[in-house]
């Protein structure tokens, strides 16, 4: 690989100029206004395949939307092919090419459309540099690097782009499911660069999501609020019904108090135990990150393992009640509870929606109130994990260990990628996430960045990683 | 007192046209635009104090306030005299002049500030006409009565008359209180028209108010909101902490939980107790008023008695957490839950504010929650109560039993009206809360109207009441 770690090391200008090509282009899915810059992102990125002479380039289009009041088209799913040998594995790879929206009065250093690298620290400061243009543009430079040493590449790379993701992914799911016997039909494992390493130190490979069950509790009563002097004592208060049920959830120790939502959570074997050893985390990590001491737990073992591999139980808020500051003595006629459950294998959405209504119902009965109870299970996604001794885990952790001379940590991220579980089983195939930047990025926050350092190894990382793919199919 | 009768009678409909023309005058002390009306009703009343021959009218001018972002002068508290005469009593009367805001649009059949007597019905539709026009007019057209039959006022009258009554009263109680001995120092009762009857169809004489804390709970814990997939099940949440303890304030029956909070409730008196049979109200009055049959309690004695005598604790929303429509699984980093509880004779808003801290602290304490807790009692007011076996009581009552043949209900109201308290604490006399409307008047509401036969028999009460003051305290 020497060869090629040098010519991504001669091109390291050339590649981080490039990064900054793209975060110029504000491709925030989220403003309507932005849109057309979303666009123009989506064909930067088809003029780069074309160079790169990637085949069978598509710009799947998921149709339209209704955003800020306009009908406003979608951005295209960009699919390519790189190499059609069939005597290779083939590797899918995703990314997204829109960003969060940034503006520098929010406390940006510098302008977050305009590249800026920090000598001193190394950091590629930008929208987008780490979420997701830099991951995604280091697939391309992988490909542009083999192109130059007249290399082949070790294995088939099909790439598959979207312009949508932070704004819910519109239309992408449809798109997989209907390519997975079509553009995605030889793919034999899906990579994802889309997440962050644990801490600032050490790279990781991640095996598991947590999904997400959202619910409401509408209580109501009265046709509209009432006074409070002329009501207070006299009738059931929806607000004072909402409270009980809402406070018999959980604990304030995290302990959701719902029977049987345990029971489907799989048992922590001895192998996933060990895996909490030696991570690159602290709980002052946490303590950084919250700005205050409120942890529960008093070790990193049980803090992450209640972040990744236990339910939790949220709650949000509550719509229709008195919420501006001030004094208002306002009964609210009808309000809606919202708490969402953090969900883990091997619990569904199903079971758990079953358990919380029969739950909030039976506790709502006992208060013997003559106001009325909806249960909404709006959404339900379930949380996603994989054998972190397949071959493309395989393969990842040891090019992490010749690119950076360390063992990854084996990590989870206790929030959802929808996407990793819609590809895990329209293809059915292995999917891995291999994140290129820090804890620190500052992914959804003001001042977001790469460092050089994750960008460029991380180049060397994806080529290793297909190199390896290579490797463990060949045996 | 015959004479008196035809003339009211006689004068009906100049008496409904001037009220036309005062309702015709939008002042909504609440909007900044309308200032300039709230100051020229003022100016309307003083003409009219002028007309009559009241002496020493004086425009008190309680300074400025800032109101949508504009410094607006105050409207006056103006104060005038009827009659000097030592050998009579004196009797001051309240009303405001300023209005509640409305609009057509919101759902009235006609214009609010166009008068509409509807024949069929009797009812004299308007904003104000009934909260609080019609009854400040009242006091106006006995003594033009007696004026035009050249009759002596059995009493001499003080009026106060205030402008900003639905936003606040601001600036009042402090001149009351400079006023109480001076302007007001002969003064001998108090009577307050500007509250309702009970139900629609008896008149009522009100001996009683609950007061009123305002209660927030703050609790606090990261810097910033966190996303619950990677902080949920890991931190000290301060939604949970605060529905855990905000679950504990009171049973869905309204029963309040706070150790030592009835302690100082005033028992039921048997005199109490006799004043709670045929009242003018049913249980249906409350699931016409709330659309819902709601209701905790199964008799109206039970009803009314938690509405007047008893405390209750509302809880009335969440400053911080989640509010609007649709799925957010945000983790509110701070949050402040809002109560207030009702308060009856003999609690104090001090004891009272002693009694929840201790509770809510300890209540908190429990959950070993690494949150942080900051209580606040930023309001409280007192009940209030008065003895209806006074004169000024007396005299009302056989006041009603001489216009309407009736004895009237004897009622209290659930909410408060401070000046009521200002009055009875500055001048330590006997105030007396004398309604003129009906309970489906609409005061802040659409179609606020009052009708004809509350209004015309409304003067024909005040007269008879200062007649009925003269006797009793000449007796
Ligand atoms: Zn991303
Ligand atoms: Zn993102
Ligand atoms: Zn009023
Ligand atoms: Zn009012």
């Amino acid at each position: 690989m020497d060869p090629v770690y040098s010519h991504i090391d001669a091109n390291k200008d050339r590649f981080i100029n490039l990064l900054g090509e793209a975060i110029a282009i504000p491709s925030v899915s989220g403003d309507a206004a932005q849109r057309p810059s979303v666009l123009a992102m989506g064909q930067w990125l088809v003029r780069q395949l074309e160079r790169l002479e990637f085949s069978s380039i598509v710009e799947r289009n998921p149709g339209t939307q209704e955003l800020q009041g306009v009908t406003l088209a979608l951005p295209p799913v960009i699919l390519a092919t790189y190499g059609t040998d069939p005597s290779k594995p083939t590797v899918l790879v995703y990314g997204h090419y829109d960003v969060q929206p940034a503006l520098k009065e929010d406390g940006w250093k510098y302008d977050p459309f305009q590249m800026v690298v920090e000598e001193e620290t190394g950091r590629i400061y930008g929208r987008g540099s780490t979420d997701d243009k830099g991951p995604i543009l280091a697939w391309l430079w992988v490909v542009e690097t083999y192109k130059a040493l007249g290399k082949e590449l070790p294995v088939n790379l099909k790439v598959c782009f979207e312009g949508m993701e932070e704004s819910g992914s519109e239309g992408l799911d449809d798109i997989i499911k209907e390519e997975a016997n079509n553009y995605f039909k030889d793919v034999d494992c899906v990579c994802i660069s889309d997440n962050y390493w644990l801490g600032t130190k050490k790279p990781c490979l991640t095996y598991g999501l947590r999904g997400v069950s959202y619910f409401m509790l509408e209580i109501s009563g009265p046709a509209k609020d009432l006074h409070s002097g002329v009501f207070g004592g006299t009738v059931h208060e929806p607000m004072t019904d909402l409270f009980h049920v809402m406070s018999k959830l959980v604990t304030p120790q995290g302990k959701i108090l719902i029977p049987g939502i345990y029971d489907d959570v799989a048992a922590v074997t001895t192998q996933e135990d060990a895996l909490y050893s030696n991570l690159d985390f602290s709980l002052a990590d946490i303590h950084n990150a919250t700005e205050s001491e409120t942890t529960i737990h008093g070790s990193v073992r049980d803090t992450l393992m209640h972040r990744w591999r236990f339910p939790s139980l949220s709650l949000h808020g509550v719509e229709g009640a008195f919420y501006a500051p001030g004094a208002k003595t306002v009964i609210p006629a009808k309000v809606t509870g919202k708490f969402s459950i953090r969900s883990v294998p091997n619990q569904t959405p199903e079971r758990i929606a079953e358990l919380v209504k029969e739950y909030v119902e039976g506790e709502f009965a006992k208060l013997k109130s003559r106001n009325t109870l909806k249960f909404d299970a709006p959404q339900g996604g379930k949380a996603w994990v994989a054998d972190v001794n397949s071959w493309n885990f395989v393969a990842a952790r040891s090019a992490i260990e010749k690119v950076f001379k360390t063992s990854p940590d084996l990590t989870r991220e206790g929030g959802s990628i929808p996407v990793t579980l819609t590809f895990q089983e329209a293809l059915n195939k292995s999917v891995l996430l291999l994140p290129m930047g820090r804890s620190d990025d500052g992914a959804h926050s003001t001042n977001e960045k790469i460092d050089t350092l994750n960008y460029i190894e991380g180049i060397k990382l994806l080529a290793t990683y297909l190199e390896e793919v290579a490797v463990v199919t060949k045996e």
